[in-house]
């Protein structure tokens, strides 16, 4: 498994778009608002890894609930699967329990599912799969 | 600048070593304690990322403190930089703090430098250079 994203729970993204821009010396390539998840999203690059600003879109979403608990900060690692479906059925066979059932549509073209951060010492922890 | 690795903080390296090995369906391929640190890590490659577990070895280790105030999670990222001291001028030039004033040995042959939480949106950044 490679680490395909890292997810920052920010409160503004034209704010963290300015600074991540300045800390990696790359301007952000793609804005995205995941309708469902109540969140817009903005991409970086760095090597083959992406970093995924989150910001809410409404105080429903799990982004506003997490930094009024915790405050702004890194909120997932999203680990790239080949199988979705073939890799929840291995975790949870090995005791992890998921947060969803099925996989659902993430932002950048992607199959989601994430894993209960209660299993994973406090990470939570995300898998994906490209759609295709 | 490439993710070299994500840095997790865990109560007990033993039983989350367990734990990420059957996540990741690999292996730690090491461990390593830094004296100056008061931690133990423990290294998993996930692609051309490392996930790094800190266990704290003194109550007075920062992992313990990150611990005890927000519990087990990740603690930073680690950003691979060529020249530490080049980049550190430039990010200080640009208006980030940082909290080590020159580059410290930190695990894996590397020096380290870290960037201020509050001016990276809640992100713990970790500047990472091989000794050489």
């Amino acid at each position: 498994m490679k680490v395909e994203h890292i997810g920052i729970a920010v409160r503004s993204l034209e704010s963290a778009e300015q600074l991540f821009a300045k800390l990696l010396g790359s301007e952000s390539y793609k804005r995205e608002t995941v309708e469902s998840e109540s969140v817009t999203t903005s991409f970086f690059k760095a090597g083959e890894t992406k970093i995924e600003l989150l910001e809410a879109t409404s105080p429903a979403s799990v982004i506003s609930t997490y930094i009024e608990k915790r405050g702004e900060g890194i909120h997932h690692i999203a680990f790239e699967v080949e199988d979705i479906h073939q890799e929840m059925a291995r975790l949870q066979e090995a005791g992890f329990r998921l947060l969803n059932s099925a996989p659902k549509r993430g932002a950048d073209n992607k199959w989601v599912c994430f894993v209960h951060p209660k299993d994973c010492n406090g990470v939570l922890v995300e898998l994906c799969q490209e759609l295709r």
